[in-house]
């Protein structure tokens, strides 16, 4: 790290342009299938009463926390995820939103944990929420977006699979064991372990609910039996087309406590099988937050910068995808001006504001600097066009730079014929 | 706040979604402005060493930052600016950009202040810099930005000023006079408080320097007179068509230290003379920043979101100009899909995710509601047009919502027919 002293705290991103434009491709990407989907976005604090976290999770997130007491002794914490403050916010501006709530947000969170490939102590989090609706239409709204967001990456059938699941299937299974509300949580937990504890163990700590490892794998394997609103979903799902990218698997119940029903991850199927997002209902926790106060059913999704960044990378289709993007938007602007002398130079400084004024892109040389060294610059900034103002003002030249061809055009009709060219791949000098 | 016991932290926004729809105005105005003159877009952690804002202004700000030990040990802070990660990238990174660096930033910044209208604890902040290139031509570039900012949220000649000074035509007036540079920073703290401290405070103090409040009401008073490139900048400003929205004015020095040369502020020029926002030279940031290893020039503005919202919204042209925006995309959707009755359920699922993946927003009802509840929420949420898609299918029905025409229309034709509506406005039928 020449060149500084100081350098990030372990586990946090400085977003050069480079990266910053791969964020952006990120979030216009969310932003614009949210939007599309019907959805309208909001903003928690970044900083919140640290209650409203520990009320929530009841303490899973507790030992990660960037949590201290601010100058006025208060107990505050950097947002761990941002489904605690929906809820606060919910539950008292509902009244003034009509119902369904549907709503996305796009932020930064924060946990501390050992900073490894793939996960930082911050990641930008992409949430979509939907508040007020408690039926299985929903459930398959949310799920359609999952796989809208994913369509939008650029990934195809094949790529990826959305596993639904209803915890409430498990609820009947254990209930008729006689497994008790009070160690219901335990059982999912357990649950959620299937795939990754050995059988032995497993047996052991299932006979404690009065279940076999046996009627677990049965119960997994024929979903089709099981009593849970996930067959309206599917049945939904498929008359969206989305048939080919979900399927029902009771083996996902999703770690953390609060989510009360449906719940379902996004599979990267090529790969590593990782878990690329996900989500569920959680009926319950507007009510809790809110003390009792407003009582309103949700669900809702959530995906990680880190995880999908990653494979997009590593799936051909979707990373061209991004390249193409990244090309067209990371530019530093369309039309590099180019001033071989002082003699126009006012010339070209009222048709910078003109041409910027009217929405293009524009740069310039900041000092007197060779033609050159100019053209060199328009070429690294990533420039469509060089414009060239000399002497022969109102006469200008511009220069596509993809091909290397010249035009002349006069001032008075530069906006009319840069605006012209722009919406034409590559300008017309290509053909 | 009935609805819920948590609150927001004094001095936090909750973005509902119609506040945040406000916040996406700035932002993509500002967003927008910077690209049109070609700067790119960077982001700093929001959490950084607090050594690193130590380092840089000297302690100005360590009374207001929100200051924790992490679960490591470190002594973090939340940015309270950006100015000093900028620093400490562009210090590591310059070599691999082309120079000089036009970078900006919009993002969220901490300071623990007491409340009050027009100022949080936390603000959004539009930066931008130019790094690399000392000349005039930089600053005339930085300043062309502010006024393009100024223009693009509708303000117009008459509604704001950009004051432009230059902090080394007072260190040669302090030279000239003995002045060492151990207390140049306390006479120019002093110069700063021209306007707000009583004429013989400022007297005694001024003694101290050699200056009598008659030359420095003089100096002021005639700009022309002063060394210092803001002839250039003016001049260049001028070309620009920018000539009425700038003046010189040698009262600005702005407060902080780390400025080194030709400073700048943006005023309302009609109700308080309020600073709007401001900036100027930094040539000594990066060096110190990197202890020496990067010594790169620097220029940058800075504006808030507190404030230039309250202009807008004070001033009525552009506060329409915020309202049109608003009311266009703060709508959840363009389409609302009603479905009468079950019979073409499955149709209309299926039409959602065709106009979706075709790029139009599209709302439907979650589950069964009667016919004029589904028209109540289609226009509740802003759609332009309502769906109708019944046991007709695949004839479907498009109702304008703004003028109450209906069309009949072919499921297969659906795409193309909306799309080609969506750039009218309001639609042929208003015709």
């Amino acid at each position: 790290m020449a060149g500084s002293t100081f350098q990030a705290l372990p586990g946090f991103r400085d977003f050069t342009p480079r990266e910053c434009a791969v964020r952006n491709y990120l979030f216009e990407t969310w932003r614009n299938v949210a939007r599309r989907c019907g959805y309208v976005e909001y903003e928690t604090p970044i900083l919140e009463d640290t209650g409203l976290y520990l009320k929530k999770s009841g303490g899973e997130l507790s030992s990660q926390l960037f949590r201290f007491e601010d100058q006025g002794g208060r107990d505050v914490t950097l947002r761990p995820e941002v489904t605690a403050s929906l809820a606060r916010i919910a539950a008292t501006e509902q009244r003034q939103y009509p119902k369904p709530l549907k709503w996305f947000e796009i932020g930064q969170c924060f946990r501390y944990e050992k900073p490894q490939k793939g996960r930082g102590r911050e990641f930008h989090q992409f949430n979509v929420d939907i508040l007020g609706e408690a039926g299985p239409g929903a459930d398959a709204e949310l799920i359609a977006l999952a796989v809208e967001t994913m369509l939008s990456f650029g990934f195809v059938e094949g790529d990826f699979v959305v596993r639904i699941s209803d915890r409430n299937a498990w609820v009947k299974f254990a209930q008729a064991r006689g497994v008790s509300d009070e160690v219901m949580p335990d059982f999912l937990n357990l649950v959620d372990k299937l795939e990754r504890e050995k059988p032995e163990v497993l047996t052991e700590k299932l006979a404690k609910f009065g279940a076999t490892l046996e009627e677990v794998k049965s119960f997994v394997a024929n979903p089709q039996d099981a009593e849970g609103s996930f067959q309206e979903i599917l049945t939904d799902l498929k008359a969206r087309g989305f048939g080919k990218f979900v399927e029902l698997d009771l083996s996902i119940v999703r770690g953390l406590a609060y989510y009360t029903g449906v719940v379902f991850e996004i599979f990267d199927s090529k790969k590593s099988m990782r878990a690329v997002a996900g989500g569920g209902r959680y009926d319950t926790l507007v009510k809790t937050i809110s003390d009792g106060a407003v009582d309103m059913p949700a669900t809702g999704f959530a995906m990680g910068d880190y995880v999908i960044r990653n494979l997009i990378e590593e799936t051909t289709h979707a990373a061209m995808q991004m390249e193409v993007w990244l090309k067209r938007n990371a530019a530093g602007c369309e039309v590099y001006m180019v001033i071989p002398d002082e003699t126009a130079l006012d010339h070209a400084l009222g048709l910078v504001t003109e041409l910027r004024r009217a929405g293009i892109s524009v740069d310039l040389p900041l000092s007197s600097v060779k033609v050159g060294k100019q053209f060199q610059a328009a070429e690294k900034c990533g420039a469509r066009f060089a414009l060239i103002v000399d002497a022969e003002f109102p006469s200008v030249k511009i220069k596509n730079l993809g091909n290397r061809q010249e035009e002349i055009c006069q001032a008075t009709e530069l906006v009319a014929w840069i605006k012209q060219r722009l919406t034409e791949p590559d300008g017309p000098l290509l053909a």
